[in-house]
């Protein structure tokens, strides 16, 4: 008999990853599935199909399940309240999910189990005061404050994307009604954007030769031809870093955090995107808060939300 | 013999408040003291004495005091570390003042005390998540998250001031290096900058003619003049109403709060700043956080730092 082991799971938009994952956060086995979709019924299926692949794998006896979901979550009742890609809001999720599979089961926003991975045994380890900052199509973002989660008076607390740091700036994405928000500037969409703009304006430059040939305009794309050293794509990129920048002075001015971790897609773009927005956080923060503070990349990559699933999941044992 | 009280202390760069409190906050004496100036030793002096009038005029036994300072506090060693317009800096003002008092002494943060007698009692109470900003010649503020006072990793948390919301915007004051902060864009400094330039371009307007007989422009001017119906001042206040509302659309993102308290002279514009600061802030905010925050004058006004600084010495009294 194996160590005693709890289910984790990134309930994603378009993916589904369930861990089977001990106390020390190994993970003994992965099952995948790719874009959920259908009515609720489908989709509540596969997820109970794929969590039942994961205890199946379990060296040890599996204690507890913890899903983390791209919503606002009500923690009490257990509900995504506004799921845009899922088709389960306002369901009682975690009493069905506990009823089907016969487990405790708990549930949190993504971004939260994110932080909670990061925090226990990520890059933010040891640190009492931290910010997440998963940058990607758009931000994802957790805070720590003396060792607790921040999560508000409705768990809608920390949507540092929708912080703005340009108040006349760009329109923001899906479904915020602001403008300028770090969001806008700065995710996988914003790069995207700029890179169509260069394009545009440099009709000689790499970044025009790419969208000719017919290549999609992707944050990735702008980072690929920054790393071949392409100046209009490296022109993107530091653009994106300053206004990283600015957003990384706020949190460091409102947190005062020892360390502020950066995962996320767009971070393949490296000390490219990283090195402008150190540099402009320590130009506008405050001392001495500004000296203190370590912005790091994040240990924990595309599986962080269902590692920081299982976090949720064995601190559920002991609460 | 009366309840026993405590004495709390607003000590400002130039006033010093000391008042008897008791444990409903009932103020019994106040202690005034104009422009603390001088070297330490007689800063030291002129605080002593009047927390010493204070204390003869008690009608109970005086248990301990509270100081509240403008200056990013050292609690583990009571030291205020930096002071830009008091000569206590690096002093273990603290161990200084419970020897020369003979009573316990508490030091904390000036805003963070005036949230804790907003949070107490005032116009936050019942709140678990809570903000204060306190808008005056710059902006103080506080945070109540889950019922704790945010602090951060060394003291400097909740610089709600210093967040920029516009990165291409004015320079910052005093010491600060930034540039579009909210501080920038909605102080009475920031009023008072934006009469002058009204009172530049249309020299017929009431502005320019207060400016041309000799009337300083500040903010509380430009009130004054907003109040008597005047264009031009009308326009300065709701454009910073406006920047106010972007300011706390980023807060109710940020913390989702259950109250946001507005404080400092420049709440003397009433609904004429915080009409079209509620407004924007509505029209940017996320839902559901936006639905549920209410944006509220606050209880105490200029005793806040004084009741806030009683609140703390009653804490510490309990911890």
């Amino acid at each position: 008999m194996g160590p005693p082991c709890v289910i984790g799971v990134d309930l994603g938009g378009t993916k589904l990853l369930a861990g089977t994952v001990d106390r020390e956060l190994n993970v003994h086995h992965r099952a995948h599935r790719t874009a959920p979709g259908g009515d609720r019924a489908a989709v509540l299926d596969r997820v109970v199909d794929a969590v039942q692949e994961a205890i199946a794998a379990a060296p040890g006896e599996v204690r507890a399940v913890g899903f983390g979901i791209p919503s606002l979550i009500d923690r009490e009742r257990g509900i995504a309240v506004s799921t845009v890609h899922l088709p389960i809001a306002d369901l009682p999720f975690r009493d069905i999910m506990a009823e089907r599979l016969g487990l405790p089961v708990v549930v949190d926003n993504d971004a939260n189990v994110a932080m909670l991975a990061e925090h226990r045994l990520g890059a933010a380890s040891g640190a009492r005061h931290a910010v997440l900052l998963t940058i990607g199509t758009g931000i994802g973002s957790g805070v720590v404050v003396d060792g607790q989660l921040v999560r508000g008076a409705v768990g809608a607390a920390t949507e540092l994307g929708h912080m703005v740091i340009d108040m006349d700036g760009p329109r923001c994405h899906g479904t915020c009604p602001n403008r300028g928000c770090l969001e806008a500037l700065v995710s996988g969409t914003a790069l995207g954007e700029a890179g169509l703009r260069v394009a545009r304006e440099d009709p000689s430059g790499g970044l025009a030769a790419a969208k000719g040939s017919g290549r999609a305009m992707t944050g990735a794309l702008v980072t690929e031809l920054a790393h071949d050293g392409d100046p209009g794509a490296l022109a993107c990129l530091r653009t994106a870093g300053l206004a990283l920048g600015v957003g990384l002075a706020n949190i460091v001015n409102i947190f005062n955090p020892e360390v502020i971790v950066i995962g996320g897609g767009v971070i393949a773009a490296g000390d490219l995107l990283l090195d402008p927005a150190r540099e402009e956080m320590r130009a506008r923060a405050l001392s001495p808060s500004r000296d203190i503070v370590r912005v790091v990349p994040a240990r924990f990559g595309a599986e962080s939300g269902m590692l920081g699933a299982a976090v949720l999941a064995f601190m559920e044992l002991h609460s």
